[in-house]
């Protein structure tokens, strides 16, 4: 088994090559032909971590993923990142352990950005005003990135609940091209842009249902756990369209799951990301509608991407 | 994050010590202070291929450990162990990856055949007349190797579907000082022994009820997965006592789980390891009495011999 650190997966990692992977992923993972065990999780109450296991091979792929990250949120006084995380690759004709990608969970920061470009090519409006990015975070940053290869818009509102963690972000974004309005409060951003993306931790709504504007798109990813949310349930029943990356998932945890609890006929509006990538369902129908995407994580993009940059690092 | 391969893991085991930690983890399991997510299970049947991640976490630990385990049975055909494995320890404090065990699945054997003497130094009589065995692999060998230290016994009658298998067998026991004799069919090791190790990966039983004499302890533990079992149901009801690693497991699979699922009553009957080591339940009460041990793996044993090895490899 050969072991890679971040840097070289940095440097192998074939963005458009993980791109289309990921993108078969979902639609294999949405068509049952991808088997995903159940998540293992572990809380450790007394760092305030967690950890989970997250496993996935598609059907007739030479290799398959077991995934192990972990975030510790007392670790950054002592001197360490919250998150860490490694990829496990392993032959699916043998079972020999192929390579071990200690990305320190770079990957599945990529994979979740990844995710958010696939839907923003498939459901912003035309025209994108102004992209609206609540958080500030490694996600935030990523996600803006790869926002860049699905819009021609170069105008970012952003809010971030420290000031200085907001400006930290503008500078990034300035360096990525984009002029940069700081906003107050999560309204402002509501207001002013029509491609929304959450990326935060949030246990409470920040996104009210009446800022937002027609023809917005919300793509929303920091609801990855039970317990975390970022938008109004009356925003979920609001949207036209509600699109999700597992529908199994999203139905226990995430965003569009309490409104799918308070009303279980919500149930039947959940379109899964792959189906829609397959043509199997209705995206955006018109430049007024709302439309919503609850990405809460799958392990199959993880095997994806990881078989993106296995294949990359043997070149 | 440090790895090591089999032969430094070989060399740096304390049998003793990884024994002790894992009767402690066994106790812990029994009371409910270990976390032990659900198994992830893949299957690859194009090559006779499975997998399964098992992870674990007792409680108060400075580590805790994820196995990845593997069984492709078509590799032999390709010049191949059939097993592979290795275990991630990460620290429990903060997340961080430790060490990675590449034992191949060494470590899993050892733990499987410590937990077979912990049962036999428990449950078996007190004059062992002779050792009889069921199977010729790996997991057969260690168990004997671990026996030896349970009893006083060197008399083994070993039994294995192949003629060349159970020659090799009776040679490997008679280098540990054993007298070897190889029976014809299972009868014959259950008409002359009465410490009985069943390590076969039969999915029908090769254990009859009217076979057994009085006195004896049997450790079955080759039905590790869905159907896979070595006993007669009706040796299952007939043992005065039924010792399992977990409760919940051996309902589900195991030698117990097709007596359970028959007659519910059963269920009753079950005693977790844990509890029997932690002297909350009675075991073997009299010479007379026949015991039935169900092993079929938990995780907590990887975790303690992952950290029992661990801080060995760290000395």
């Amino acid at each position: 088994m050969k072991v890679f650190d971040k840097r070289q997966i940095m440097a192998a990692l074939d963005v458009e090559d993980a791109l289309a992977r990921i993108e078969h992923g979902f639609i294999a993972y949405s068509s049952g032909a991808v088997q995903v065990p159940p998540v293992q999780a572990f809380a450790f109450a007394q760092d305030n971590g967690d950890c989970c296991i997250k496993s996935a091979y598609v059907d007739g792929e030479e290799t398959f993923t077991v995934k192990v990250s972990t975030g510790f949120y007392h670790n950054p006084g002592k001197g360490l990142d919250s998150n860490d995380g490694l990829m496990l690759v392993l032959c699916a004709r043998t079972g020999r352990p192929l390579a071990l990608l200690q990305d320190e969970g770079w990957l599945t920061g990529m994979r979740t950005a990844l995710a958010g470009r696939i839907v923003a090519r498939l459901l912003a409006p035309r025209e994108v005003t102004a992209i609206g990015v609540l958080g500030t975070g490694v996600q935030a940053r990523l996600q803006l990135e790869q926002l860049l290869a699905a819009t021609t818009c170069r105008k970012v509102v952003a809010w971030g609940r420290s000031e200085g963690n907001v400006r930290g972000y503008a500078e990034f974004a300035r360096r990525l091209g984009c002029s940069v309005q700081i906003a107050l409060d999560p309204e402002q951003v509501a207001r002013a842009a029509n491609l929304i993306v959450c990326a935060t931790p949030a246990r409470r709504p920040l996104l009210d249902s009446t800022w937002i504007r027609p023809g917005t798109h919300i793509t929303a990813l920091g609801a990855d756990a039970l317990g975390k949310r970022e938008l109004d349930v009356a925003l979920v029943r609001r949207a036209d369209r509600l699109v999700v990356d597992s529908i199994k998932q999203c139905s226990r945890y995430g965003e569009v799951s309490g409104a799918v609890n308070e009303e279980p006929a919500q149930h039947e509006r959940l379109l899964e990301l792959g189906t829609l990538l397959a043509g199997g369902g209705q995206g955006r129908a018109s430049e007024q509608e709302i439309t919503l995407a609850d990405l809460t994580g799958v392990a199959v993009q993880d095997a994806q991407i990881a078989s993106s940059v296995f294949a990359s690092l043997q070149r």
